[in-house]
């Protein structure tokens, strides 16, 4: 079928101010925010329901078309973006923007893909209930990509990653074929798990169209506290005790390193630095209640005060408001922000076993430092979950594109550890075009090879989201 | 290959005291210990090592040899017991019972498939760990069957089910391959979930010859309650009210009807009533906390306080010792047990959404007792986790073969309600060969067909556990 006999069946399905192809039209949807990867498209199309997706998806089979699920555009990978070859056509989930069902007394919201995850949060907010799915792109980031990104976030310590958060998913087939998983079960053990293939397939395997996520109780009170200490050590001992005393209300542990407090401080409007005294680490922490915000407090000044008396603390203190607490999150959440204007970096994402971060980082610092000794380490993250974002920010005053060009022995080498270290080069951004070729050279023989079987099985054309995560031959 | 020619490759593998063939020997590995499903064996062998496992595969791939694996023998759908041919091998995991790694500080433990659960649970209980997987069989039932069956047990509400509780796995494929993904982190997007196909698959897509369970900290404190109530309903809006006060914390929340109580009571070596009246509805309650008893206690007392004040709950006993605490366990946990003095019993493991349970149960009422009027309704389980063992004992005094003939109407009658509901025929038994039939009938042609292609690119020759949850063409 020739591009305009196609594209008259797009705008059949989907109507023609669904299928978009004029330059202006298709721009935002072929470049990844950061201007780290550009692609080109036959058309971006825009189906309103999930039965137009299926016969986007069917035709797209039939005239071996690839499609490129998109999102809000937010990854970090280059999952979301097509090709150079202009082949594609990119799969817009915006117009599924409808909550299909908010069931508090089941503690479920059920909403397509396109829903953005901050309504989401807003919605179910206003009904006392939390999702708990949270990330700096939450603003413009849809539930359809967060699931097949399986993202991750600062609530993943207490109620775990994207995939942990949905109960059910509606999926549309390669074929056209419509999955209607739409469980709202905790426990069903009637055959496969589907579910789990698509979340973090990346739009492979289909196109989810829709999910049903799991709401928790909003927790009565909440208490936020930074606390300076001297170490990575340090600051994994504090997370031990911690999670000893808290167990699974302790909902956020957060690692930030005093240079990245200062570039945040510097360059992010508002933010401030949280100590009296500047301190070589910071954690930020939380603990959640169900009973009040006062036994929250409880809870954390006891293990403050513990980390204070055994030394693993150097100072701390406890957000006294909602804006001390806005603050104390803006700092951890404007750290990789706040490096853009401090010139070139080098970033990632990787994860190691939890008790291990603090030789990681050692190693890993000794490793970047001998490659570039002026460097700047700006490692901070998810302790409590063993994903650190190991960013590094170009020496000052240094040259931005010569440092970037050492991204070829600064990226192999951190990942390199991570992977000795028994850890994950993409903790929680997923693999899109950036690590696909590195998956394939790293990842155990056996595992690319059962991934081949399933993409086959599921996509036998190859037409959903080519050349992303593997390549099916 | 002819049989003698097989049983002689076995033996070179595994070593003739691991290749069983005489009925003495193979006969506990054929009969469910209910007596409910028989089989015959070519042999029952018992790899010691991965590699073993790996060997056997791959000459079962290569000679068509139907494989059944089988682990502690607890399962209660039939998944382990082979067909009445003959044709198959048991792999039973048996003799995979090491501990290779016990991570105290990244919380992991890494156990080969036949480690018994109570093992599990008893080593890292000695080292200030919990493994929350609990249920009935843990004395018999070994890990590689529980992730098998992706079992559930009591102590999902908290922590989730197998499939929640497993960072890693190791799987030999029917090839003989070795899949090696012992991964021990919380966060990983490197490619599709493979581990979760695994688990809840019953063995029909490989063997799991070892993983990685993450542990948790033991609880400093735990109070456990009994409080009566009059209603379903009313012990629904008590759930809802601790979890809105407790939060993760309530890790435990059980029903049991009155003549559940009664029978076990009757039946059950030291189990007693635990109020001083009878009550329509118990509701078994526990709170853990990360600081003391004391606390735990205290919010269970500030839950069952404002539960008499509402009406919600109309008496409740706190558990003073560990003792009483046992006692309140014997009562819930002997109930399966205590319907077997009473007759015949027939018996579902459905789910429903949680809010769904009171009207779920009020329906499923009307249609047994429309079905046999004088039928014996002892409905009990995971309320929190909207799981129910719908069980029913025959009328007293009546025929057992005749009440049992009526299976072929109660049956469908439940789990068509329980679909109506929105919810599961198999919550958290698995599918084995009990449900296979209606499953097929029954769930989603697309969901049906995805399976049996992924059965097929992992299983080409179909020699995994064959006429288990699904057939393959």
């Amino acid at each position: 079928m020739n591009r305009e006999a196609l594209l008259q069946r797009l705008i059949a399905i989907c109507g023609s101010a669904n299928v978009l192809v004029d330059d202006a039209d298709t721009a935002p949807y072929l470049k990844e925010r950061r201007g780290r990867w550009t692609g080109k498209t036959m058309a971006v199309v825009r189906p309103g329901t999930t039965a137009e997706v299926s016969q986007i998806l069917k035709l797209a089979s039939e005239t071996g078309t690839p499609v490129v699920p998109q999102g809000g555009n937010t990854g970090l990978v280059g999952g979301q973006i097509p090709d150079s070859s202009g082949r594609a056509i990119v799969l817009s989930t915006s117009r599924l923007n409808r909550i299909r069902d908010l069931d508090t007394a089941g503690d479920t919201i059920t909403v397509e893909a396109g829903v953005v995850l901050q309504t989401i949060r807003e919605t179910v907010d206003r009904h006392d209930r939390l999702f708990p799915l949270s990330l700096a792109a939450q603003g413009t980031s849809q539930i359809g990509g967060n699931l097949s990104s399986n993202a991750g976030g600062t609530g993943a310590l207490t109620y775990g990653v994207a995939r942990d958060l949905c109960l059910g998913l509606e999926v549309v087939l390669p074929t056209g074929e419509i999955l209607d998983d739409l469980n709202r079960l905790k426990k069903d053990n009637t055959g496969y798990n589907l579910r789990n293939l698509f979340i973090g397939a990346e739009g492979t395997l289909g196109v989810i169209t829709a999910a049903v996520l799991k709401l928790f109780p909003k927790p009565a009170g909440v208490a936020t506290a930074v606390a300076g200490t001297s170490s990575p050590e340090k600051a994994h001992e504090l997370f031990r005790r911690a999670r000893q005393a808290a167990g699974p209300t302790l909902s956020a542990f957060e690692l930030m390193p005093r240079i990245g407090v200062e570039f945040t401080t510097l360059h992010i409007a508002g933010a401030r630095d949280p100590l009296a005294h500047p301190h070589p680490w910071y954690v930020l922490l939380e603990i959640s209640s169900g009973r009040s915000e006062a036994d929250a407090r409880t809870l954390l000044e006891t293990v403050l005060g513990d980390g204070l008396q055994t030394g693993t603390v150097e100072d701390a203190a406890i957000a006294d408001s909602g804006q001390q607490r806005n603050d104390f999150w803006r700092l951890r959440e404007g750290m990789s922000e706040s490096q853009i204007p401090e010139g070139g970096s080098i970033k990632h994402d990787i994860s190691v076993p939890v008790d291990r971060i603090p030789a990681f980082m050692a190693d890993a610092e000794k490793a970047v430092l001998a490659i570039t000794p002026e460097a700047r380490i700006v490692a901070f993250g998810h302790l409590g979950d063993g994903n650190l974002h190991y960013n590094i920010s170009q020496p000052a005053g240094a040259g931005k594109q010569t440092f970037l060009s050492l991204a070829d022995r600064i990226t192999p080498a951190i990942h390199d550890l991570a992977r000795r270290f028994g850890g994950s080069i993409s903790a929680e951004h997923g693999v899109g075009q950036m690590k696909r070729d590195e998956l394939a050279a790293t990842k155990s023989p056996v595992a690319l090879e059962l991934m081949r079987r399933i993409k086959r099985a599921l996509d036998p054309v190859g037409i959903m989201n080519p050349g992303k995560v593997i390549l099916s031959d």
